[in-house]
């Protein structure tokens, strides 16, 4: 899964490397060497052994930019074996970071948490929440006013009260857009269901939930560490999220039984779909904060 | 690569293991449990990475038949520390064998020998030399000799002088057909050219070869430690091999250019093929002890 920020940041996220990433990739627009960063839910084969040949095409395709795997224990034994057997030299700074429930991450643009999951390995589920944005100035209604342009602009951006040298005064706030709420993506692994998911997944814009079974194999899905899409599709309706998206679905759902396990989703929580691989996906700003106080008015 | 031997041991044995070899296999009729050893060129990893994903996948599919790994230092620490971070544990028996030159098995049916090749990390190429069939029991011959079916058939076969109890005498070496040479499959890895190459494709029914360069390129070949498709051509004749089996093209190669790499050396070995995946070719039987005969009267 690769979580693309370029417009927000310039950079591409992974979460989780399993085997044939670096193919699948080359079917795809993403330049390696965009993808700073790497996520991994859980030290399975299936999530983890693309890792290695991944990260040694991104050297060989000239990548010089530094990368962090954020990952459970063992994930820095895994590749640096790999690296040193096959003498691979990466053109790269090569970071890890051992996930323990909390913070992973906090800057400028984005937090970054944690928690444990419910799978037979040590597990992780991930939530990405992007910081709120300012609004925007609104230049249409500063021209109407007759404010020249010039250091005014970026006081008013601020929010500051200018008097200009006519003697008129503005408050920047009349001239400031609504600001947009930072959208939320909640990325899980493999679990079965948890207690932990509901304030990992609460309010996102967008859960990514492993779907390995039909609704109707729940005790198969417990036993496995897995889940079914029905219980994802409770989860989503419980946390409040806008957009479910489910993977990892067992290769016993072919053809229309896969078309199925959605239709059965859908039945609770009617924004889900069954995505394959290659799908892309928008996310786009769907709260700002007028819309907050409309819905505080109602 | 995979050596198919269903009728000669009813086995495969794969050489290398790049990243997507499960996936591939997919695509054949190869049934990953049939897999009994697999032979590692060189630790570079579009060699190996595919390694722990294929042997956790021929588990799942219920495989339990053990697996000898041969190769180079280290593949044993590799594939280990894969197998523990994964937490996977196999439903067969892995060994490893540490290569070094000479001969790397040998029993009733096969001798595989290697040698180093010249490559920027240890390196090896495989000979792998079936040994010589007897000859059939000429069924019809025998019939119309009115020979009885019973014990005398088998002792006939093994060429044995046989008096019946009519007291007609016959000679088992008249009943049997020609003996056929075992064939040979040399299968190199990557290499530049080097000494050791000629004795290990010697008369080979199949060499497989890389050539990651064109002619042109002899000067890069050598610097990258790899061959070109001419050197390999000029290999194939001065060891009198039947055919010769380009792979490990170059990216740079594509379409027309691929084709030219083949006619090029067709101009040198006419007997070649620049191979792709999932291309499949028989080895016949080409050689009998009653042709060398043949050729040693002209």
């Amino acid at each position: 899964m690769a979580l693309k920020l370029l417009d927000e940041r310039n950079e591409i996220w992974l979460f989780d490397c399993g085997e044939g990433t670096q193919h699948q990739i080359l079917r795809t627009t993403i330049r390696p060497r965009k993808i700073t960063k790497i996520f991994i839910t859980h030290n399975h084969g299936d999530h983890i052994f693309g890792l290695p040949g991944f990260l040694a095409s991104r050297a060989n395709q000239g990548g010089t930019e530094p990368l962090t795997i954020y990952g459970p224990k063992g994930i820095e034994d895994f590749v640096r074996t790999s690296l040193k057997v096959t003498q691979t030299r990466l053109s790269y700074r090569l970071k890890f970071e051992v996930l323990k429930p909390g913070v992973v991450l906090d800057d400028k643009t984005f937090t970054v948490t944690c928690d444990h999951l419910d799978h037979r390995i040590e597990a992780f589920g991930f939530r990405i929440a992007e910081k709120d944005h300012e609004g925007e100035l609104l230049i249409d209604k500063v021209r109407e006013a007759g404010i020249p342009a010039g250091p005014a602009y970026s006081r008013l951006k601020a929010g500051e009260t200018v008097t200009l040298a006519d003697g008129r005064t503005f408050n920047g706030q009349d001239f400031i857009g609504p600001a947009q709420h930072g959208r939320t993506v909640a990325i899980f692994g493999d679990t079965r269901q948890t207690q932990s998911e509901l304030a990992l997944a609460k309010d996102a814009d967008v859960l990514v939930h492993e779907s390995t079974f039909a609704g109707e194999e729940a005790r198969m899905a417990k036993q496995y560490y897995h889940s079914t899409n029905v219980q994802a599709a409770r989860l989503a309706k419980q946390a409040g999220v806008h957009r479910l998206l489910l993977n990892h679905i067992s290769a016993r759902y072919v053809g229309k039984m896969a078309r199925d396990l959605e239709k059965e989703a859908r039945k609770i929580f009617a924004n889900t779909r069954v995505v394959a691989d290659l799908n892309e996906f928008d996310i786009p700003f769907i709260k700002t904060h007028a819309e907050d106080t409309d819905d505080n008015d109602q």
